[in-house]
């Protein structure tokens, strides 16, 4: 795995040391988050969609309606910046000016183009649902001919990439450790699953699927980050 | 609150019955995130910034390092994407084809501009920290002229907008929920507070403030939406 290269876009210029290249971290990003923002401009005028999306290998891919907007635009090879925010925690200082947040984020910049063939494309639906919920595409309905017109995959080659992070607790000036009597320190934040709730229409006898006890997105990606290589 | 006219670019098309033009709706959302994401246009190439923001009345309200590329592009009022997102739950269907997320998103059109007065620039960041932190404002250490001077504080009038929403169980096709034998439901999802970690460096008698304790990102956003008007 080759590492990225910092172009004019990428170049982390104001605090350099939160931004990373690697591609392990870019990968390990990508693999813990659930939902991108996807930027792109229609006539000179910026749009921003938020779509969940997966990772196979060195691509990024997310779908939608044949007949969104958004993907029709983005089908057109027009560039595209991908965003993934993952947020970790409030940082609180000692003075406004240093108050922060502890965050883990990946720019890509590229175009995006359908995947057209129809095994690849269906292969693709069927590793994002068992990237988060292991074993149910064997449960469903297939999907009909029809679905699957209705549904553009779209697919971006990670290849202009930069990772941007802040962990920790927060930097103070000298002086305001001795001076400043509030509390200091970091209020974690994640994306946390709560209880799972049927639909109240289950044929007697499904229980809850192994996939859905204990869920965490954060695992998750670490476990399935392997599968996408 | 006069409610908002949908325009060519926050029209929705597909599934209209999930867009609201009402204020009151919008604002709601945007009381409850934390983060945005603001997209903009720089050489015919569009980029996506997640950045912290708040509301003020009838305008949204973020802020940066003055050096940023993001804050010094979009301070030039070019035209901006503003979109806040929440996401709400994972909806599991009987087939891959009607899998969804419960989601809240927000998108605004228009361009910002910085706010210049000093009296209200210091009372805009004061408002942003006591939206999360009541009370926190007073125990800081003032800011300085030069960190006001390194802060960049953008506004943007709540003009073009257009929510939409997703809630409830799957919707499937009539014959799967008698054939299909899975699960089906919602899994919750929510940006949630773990427990607060302080820097270790805490002056003698600082403890937990109550502003940290149970803190939860939504019933704050109920709580301070009336404080915003």
């Amino acid at each position: 795995m080759s590492d990225f290269k910092p172009t004019a876009r990428t170049r982390i210029k104001r605090l350099p040391k939160r931004g990373h290249y690697e591609r392990e971290t870019v990968n390990a990003i990508l693999d813990a988050g659930l939902v991108c923002h996807v930027g792109y401009t229609i006539d000179e005028h910026p749009y921003v969609t938020a779509t969940s999306y997966w990772r196979e290998g060195d691509r990024v891919v997310w779908h939608g309606s044949s007949a969104s907007r958004a993907i029709r635009a983005v089908k057109q090879a027009i560039p595209v910046c991908f965003n993934v925010s993952l947020i970790d925690g409030l940082v609180l200082a000692r003075s406004g000016f240093h108050h922060s947040i502890n965050y883990r984020t990946v720019m890509l910049f590229g175009d995006a183009a359908p995947i057209e063939d129809p095994d690849e494309k269906l292969a693709s639906l069927e590793a994002f649902t068992e990237r988060l919920f292991p074993g149910r595409w064997a449960e469903l309905r297939p999907p009909t001919r029809q679905e699957l017109k209705a549904t553009t995959v779209l697919a971006m080659r990670i290849d202009e990439a930069v990772a941007k992070v802040r962990t920790g607790p927060p930097v103070d000036d000298g002086e305001d450790y001795a001076t400043t009597r509030c509390w200091a320190g970091v209020l974690p934040l994640k994306l946390a699953a709560g209880e799972p709730v049927d639909d109240g229409r289950l044929l007697p006898g499904v229980g809850l699927p192994s996939y859905l006890k204990g869920f965490d997105l954060e695992a998750y990606g670490k476990a399935n980050a392997a599968a996408a290589e």
